[in-house]
């Protein structure tokens, strides 16, 4: 059996991936990143693991604050997919509803989902796509195919699947169960008794996954009903409804229905996978140098052995250590051992705890039309490098406490103050005044970077009053 | 003896300090910084050592380059010296020598000299003034007295003296003879053997280290002697002739003489003394936390132990590490095991090398009229944050490949294009165009902080033709 349009990929692009602080944030999560080589994000690299294969139009069901970043990295990639927005988090239940009553509508008479994380690493897409094939093959036969990994450490980072005894064919098991991520020493008793472990990705039949959800997630599948029924099509997204949304439990698929129904089976496999769901299982992914470092960026590093070393901006150096993580930002360090790696979850919740604005947001701000970046801030005034891309188009706007001033450094901004339009080039300076009605469009064909200071007595985000908005965020 | 006005302390002030980089660096190096609470940098401490106790006025001898930021610090102290410049480094042999021709001059009659590192932390200071008057007591016998320092631990970090038989009075002896840095074993014997630290400050009469000089390193004192006589007089500081000394052999003190004369002399003293050389040494003298942690600035860390983590700007992070060494900058990171900390010396030639700026320069560049920092570069554009002290001026100027935007923030700027004068307040901006001959005054009473974004086909700092400069940098 070959993939076919009756095949229909799920995308599960919503996730946060805090363990990956600080280059993953809530405003720019590590599925949206290029973490690895290729020049490909995670999400992107999963896209195209399964576009041009003969799957059918795939599902990305994201944040709403993902939208844009969601479909500019389609775009990128010249792919075609039907992005559906969660107003907000509700668990993996939920979007694996709304994803099979989506996928229900486009396969007439039913069909067949792979279910994808969007952050996964897949070393074998060859080994993958057997693995899919022989996994659907059995969810046609009314299956929920986990596909598992044949372990080949025994890792404390992943949760387990004990095969049952029932052979389902293609040398898939039926589930005896699901535990949770062990300690070291269960791991390799787990591996020994032929335990595999959990990837979170699925195969299923639409209707067999409606079903289940139907039986042991009631809540679930009813607000996600709603929600897909009452969607409405913003711009190029399937917005759900967020009252209707809202109502279901959150609650992850395997909580909801994997460990309750009967109808689960497991396929185990090997294709290089890996969750890269920490520093050091990044690093155990990636290729090394010959003292098992892994230095990228503006790094130098002496007598140091086996460790990951990323720059974002900053020269950063290391001297005499192994088996460290050191991580650097515009705004925030991390330095962790790499047993300790996975625990960086701890301290991102501590950090928002403490009201860090550096737990959840980069400093470099996506928007529809570019990014913006502060670049200095004191008493009284923030500077800020923002660029816009060919076409872009700022709000029509207002602020109450600041003036600011644009100047053009690269490309050609239209600037709208007060109804007057005026052409600016590199080089020259714009004002605006505190409460004039503003707009900043890039008419050209290259990007325009300008340098605005603002000066005032408040230069919070929030001060502005959006009057018009051509992405629907007034 | 009390200290009396013949005691004229001699500051050395002109070393570099690269151990505790990225925060110590040649263009602003640890003696200027404050490492230490109170406030003080380890130059001010030094001077406020000596200041008010009855020792004559202090001859800080320091590198051409430091002269702003030395005159700077002394005026913070209220305190008036004299500021000798060495146009370049030739170690302390040739500093020492032109700090007894100095002080021969101002203590007619001869007198004795206190030669102090200016880098050093002393935690007992009646300790340390009871050691000067003990040493300075039996210097005026004739001897060349070295400050040496009771080891509490087997240092590798320090040169240790072996004392010799001849008991000199007030517990001086004689030297036996002086020993590099040893390693761990060797310092362990030297202990026990009654070797002490060679602190590296000394007491003499000025006339005894003259004549070792003139019998030891004729050549030394020839070219300080030279380049005192033809020293001029500029601004508020003592501009050692270029010439002369540049044909000054270099060398240490240590070398030239201490280990060569017989009137050599060593006072074994404990006044808590740490020469801060590196980040360990500096952990050491610290106050820590519970967990063995020295915290500074913005820094959160967990299951951390024993470890020294500096923050100047972002948000630092640790987990999971013992015994290490995290220093964050605008520009360059640290991270380093305590026991290699001193490696850093090796990490910043290596950079040198390199032709790296951070190894040398900091991002914030201190001069006579304030300061300035980099905050964004790009192709074709780079953004200061320029700050002009109360009164300062910058030099009448003109650029050739740039055109700039002054944005003030703070203050008041009375700026001059092409001989126009007009004042520029907070929220108002100037145009500089290429070419423009151009001065910024600061002629307020607050400083004066402005946004530059300048714009052109090339940004480096030597596109600058200085016409005019108070500071007689011209």
């Amino acid at each position: 059996m070959v993939p076919s349009p009756t095949i229909i990929p799920i995308i599960m692009a919503g996730g946060a991936g805090s363990r990956l602080w600080p280059v993953s944030r809530d405003s720019m999560p590590k599925q949206f990143i290029e973490l690895l080589d290729g020049g490909l994000s995670a999400f992107q690299a999963t896209i195209r693991r399964v576009v041009g294969k003969g799957f059918g139009r795939p599902i990305v069901v994201t944040n709403n604050d993902f939208r844009f970043i969601t479909a500019e990295q389609l775009a990128a990639l010249g792919v075609e997919a039907e992005i559906v927005l969660e107003p907000e988090r509700r668990d993996s239940a939920a979007a694996v509803a709304v994803g099979a009553l989506l996928a229900e509508r486009q396969a007439i008479g039913g069909g067949t989902c792979l279910l994808l994380a969007s952050d996964h690493v897949i070393g074998d897409e060859a080994g993958f796509l057997n693995a899919v094939r022989e996994a659907s093959s059995v969810a046609a036969t009314g299956r929920i195919m986990t596909l598992g990994i044949t372990p080949d450490h025994p890792s404390t980072a992943y949760g387990y699947i004990h095969p049952g005894s029932e052979d389902l064919g293609q040398g898939a098991r039926s589930i005896e169960r699901f535990v949770e991520k062990p300690d070291r020493q269960t791991a390799e008793r787990y591996i020994a008794e032929g335990y595999v472990w959990n990837s979170g990705n699925f195969a299923f039949a639409t209707e067999v996954m409606l079903q289940e959800l139907e039986t042991y997630a009631p809540g679930v599948l009813a607000a996600a009903r709603e929600a897909v029924d009452k969607a409405v099509l913003d711009l190029d997204f399937v917005r759900l409804d967020a009252l209707s949304f809202a109502a279901s439990p959150t609650i992850s698929i395997d909580y909801a229905v994997m460990e309750k129904t009967k109808r689960g089976g497991v396929l185990a496999a090997e294709f290089g996978w890996s969750d890269i769901g920490s520093w050091d299982s990044l690093h155990a992914v990636k290729d090394k140098d010959e003292n098992g470092n892994r230095l990228e960026g503006d790094v130098v590093a002496i007598d140091t052995t086996n460790s990951f070393v990323r720059s974002e901006e900053a020269l950063t150096t290391v001297v005499g250590l192994d088996d460290v993580v050191v991580v650097t930002t515009h705004d925030a360090v991390l330095v962790s051992s790499m047993q300790a790696a996975p625990k960086v979850k701890t301290l991102v919740a501590e950090l928002k705890r403490a009201g860090r604005r550096e737990a959840g947001e980069h400093m470099r701000i996506h928007r529809p039309w570019g990014w913006y970046q502060r670049i200095d801030i004191g008493d009284r005034f923030q500077v800020k490098h923002i660029c816009v891309k060919p076409g872009g188009r700022l709000s029509l706007q207002r602020h109450h406490h600041r003036a600011e001033h644009w100047v053009v450094v690269h490309g050609t901004a239209e600037v709208t103050i007060d109804g007057a339009v005026k052409f600016y080039h590199e080089n020259e300076a714009a004002y605006l005044p505190i409460g004039c009605v503003h707009r900043l469009h890039n008419p050209g064909k290259i990007d325009l970077k300008l340098i605005e200071v603002q000066v005032g007595s408040y230069t919070g985000e929030d001060d502005i009053v959006r009057i018009e908005d051509v992405y629907a965020r007034s």
